[in-house]
C-alpha cells in the first residue's frame, strides 16, 4: 500500500526493481522499521540474474544489499533482513548445490519466513503487553507503529489492536507526527478503521493532555535500540518521554527482537536521517536565507523508557532488572 | 497585512466593518496578542453614527465591544483594548461636552496613542533584555511575537531586533508551530528580511537541538499572564518549557504588562480556545471517526519560567524575589 497517499486513497503498488523498491522506501511509500526489513528481504531477491552464472548472481546480489541498505540508515531492521539474505546467498553460493535460479527461489521463501517471524513478533509482543491495557484505558502514541509500519498487527498499535479484538474498550491518541503527518495520516486511519476510538492531536499537544491527566500509557514503536536500552524512534519520541516522566506515566517501547543492535553501544552511535527542507516548506515558500533542521528520528535515553517489549517479554534496560536486558541484547550477539 | 498568505505574498488588507475585523482575528490574518489589543482598539471607533444620537452611538459602541472580545477569547490585550474604548466612550458620554462625532474622533486617537504605548513597551522590554544576549548568543523561538504580532518590534523577537541592530551576532531556532505554521511562515520571514541567522525546525526536534547543547536561552511571548505567574502562550509553550528545564536552559516570556490578567489568579482560569479540526486536516482528508484535540494555547506553570520581562523589567513570579512580582501585578488592579 502506497502510504503516501493514505488517508485518501488506498492505492496498492508493485515493485519490480531495486531503483523502485529504494525510492519507495526514500518516499515513505514503504516506512515503518519491521516493515522495511521485510520489504528489503523480498526486495534482495529481485533483478538476480536466471543464468547459470554464479559470480554474476553474487555481484547482483551484493548490489542490491548496496543500494537497499543506503535507502534509509536508521532503521536496522532493514540491514538485517539484508544481510541475511546476502549470508544466505552467499552460503548457497558456496554449498555448490543447486544453481542460481534455484537459490533466487530459495531467497523468496526466507523473505517470506522472515516476513512470518515478524508477523508472530507482533503478535508474541502484544500478547505481552496485555496485563497493561484494562477497560478504560487510554494510550498515546507517536508517528505510526501499527499493520502499516510492520509485517503484521504493529508493535505499539499491535496491543491495542489484540486488546480491541476481546472487547477490551481503549481511547487512543495519536499525536500528529510532524512533518510527515504519519499519526493524523495512517495511525488515525488504521485504528478507525478498526473501530477503536481515537483523537488526533499536534504533536505539542501531548503535554496538555499528560497534564490534565487524561493519558494512562505511552506506547512508541522503535527504528533502532542500542545494547544500553537508548532508542531511536520517530522525532518527538524524546521530548514525550521527557514529558512522560514528568507526570509519571508510564513510557513503553515495543519493538520485535530484529530492532535491537547489539553492535552499539548506546544511542549517540545511532546514525540520524536527516530530511529534506522540503517536508516543512513547499519549495514555492520557503522565505531565502531560512536554514532548516529536519532530522527524522531522536534518541531517547535508557532511563526515560519504563520498559521495552519485545516478542520475549518485558525488559527494563536501566535499574535492578539491566542484567536480564543485557543477556536478552547478548543472545543477538550469536 | 494578511498574515495568512506569508510568506508567499505580501497582502495589505483595509478592514471598514466590525465583522471584517472579526472575521480577519478569527482567522488570524490579525493575530499576536499586542496586535490583536491594537487591532480591537482601532476597531471600537467603527461603525460608530455620525449623527447626534447620544444613545445609538453608546448602543453601537457595546455591539462593537460585544462582537470583538468575543472574537478570540485568550488574548487579555484584545479585552483591554476593548474596554478601555468602552469606558472612555461612557465618560465622553456623560461628560456631555462635545458630540458623537468628536467622540470618535477621540477614541481614534486613544487608539493611536495605544498602538504606541504598544510601540514603546515593545523598545523598552527589548532593553531590559539586552544583558541576556551577547555575541554568538543562540535563541529558541516558539510562534510568532514579533513585529507581526504586536504594535512594534515584538515581545520575545524585540530584544533579537534590538541587538541585531546594536550589531550582536544570534542565531535564532524558531519552531514551526504547528498547526498554523506562524514560526515557519511568519517568524522566519520576520527575521529573516532583517538579516537575521534563523533556522527553523518541526516542533519535536526543539527537544534534540536542547539535549544536544545547541540552545542558549529559550524567547517566548504570552496571550494572557495569571496573577501568580503562570503563562498561556501557543499551544507548544508547556513542553518547551519542561524540556528547558530538564536541559538547565532559562526559559525567558516576554510581554507587555498590558498580557497580565490581574483577575485571574492562576493559569486555570485563563480560558483556552479550542480551534477547528480543519487545521489538522484538509477536510477532504479527515478518516470518518477520527476526533481532533486542537487546543490553540496550553498554560506554563510559573516555577518553569526563569523570568518575566515586561517594559519594567524582569520580575521572577516564582522563588524568593516573588514579591516583586505580587507588587507589580497589583499595580494593575487600580
Amino acid at each position: 500500500m502506497d502510504q503516501t497517499q493514505l488517508p485518501g486513497a488506498e492505492v496498492y503498488v508493485t515493485l519490480t526493481t531495486i531503483r523502485e523498491v529504494v525510492d519507495a522506501m526514500k518516499r515513505l511509500v514503504v516506512r515503518g522499521a519491521p516493515a522495511l526489513g521485510c520489504a528489503a528481504a523480498y526486495a534482495m531477491a529481485l533483478e538476480l540474474p536466471p543464468t547459470d552464472n554464479v559470480a554474476a548472481w553474487l555481484t547482483q546480489l551484493k548490489k542490491n544489499a548496496c543500494a537497499l541498505e543506503a535507502a534509509r540508515p536508521t532503521a536496522v531492521n532493514l540491514g538485517v533482513g539484508v544481510r541475511l539474505q546476502l549470508e544466505l546467498g552467499h552460503g548457497l553460493a558456496a554449498s555448490g548445490q543447486g544453481s542460481p535460479a534455484t537459490w533466487t527461489k530459495q531467497l523468496v521463501q526466507i523473505a517470506q519466513a522472515f516476513h512470518f517471524a515478524d508477523q508472530e513478533s507482533c503478535l508474541a509482543l502484544s500478547e505481552h503487553a496485555q496485563g497493561l491495557l484494562h477497560n478504560g484505558v487510554s494510550v498515546l502514541t507517536h508517528c505510526n507503529a501499527g499493520a502499516l509500519a510492520t509485517g503484521g498487527i504493529g508493535t505499539a498499535l499491535g496491543p491495542l489492536h489484540l486488546a480491541h479484538s476481546r472487547g477490551v474498550k481503549l481511547h487512543v491518541y495519536a499525536d500528529e507526527t510532524r512533518p510527515l503527518r504519519q499519526g493524523t495520516r495512517l495511525t488515525a486511519w488504521e485504528l478507525a478503521r478498526h473501530g477503536i476510538a481515537v483523537s488526533v492531536l499536534p504533536d505539542s499537544a501531548a503535554a496538555t493532555l499528560l497534564a490534565q491527566g487524561k493519558v494512562d500509557l505511552v506506547f512508541v514503536g522503535s527504528d533502532r535500540i542500542a545494547a544500553n536500552g537508548d532508542v531511536a524512534n520517530k522525532l518527538g519520541t524524546y521530548p514525550l518521554a521527557v514529558l512522560a516522566q514528568k507526570h509519571g506515566i508510564p513510557f513503553y517501547v515495543l519493538a520485535p527482537g530484529t530492532t535491537i543492535d547489539p553492535a552499539c553501544p548506546n544511542g549517540s552511535c545511532i546514525p540520524i536521517e536527516q530530511r529534506d527542507a522540503a517536508e516543512l516548506y513547499d519549495s514555492a515558500s520557503q522565505p531565502e536565507g531560512v536554514d532548516v533542521f529536519n532530522p527524522a528520528f531522536d534518541i531517547t535515553p535508557a532511563e526515560l523508557v519504563s520498559a521495552i517489549i519485545t516478542e520475549q517479554g518485558l525488559f527494563q534496560p536501566h535499574g535492578p532488572h539491566q542484567g536480564l536486558w543485557l543477556d536478552y541484547v547478548n543472545s543477538f550477539k550469536a
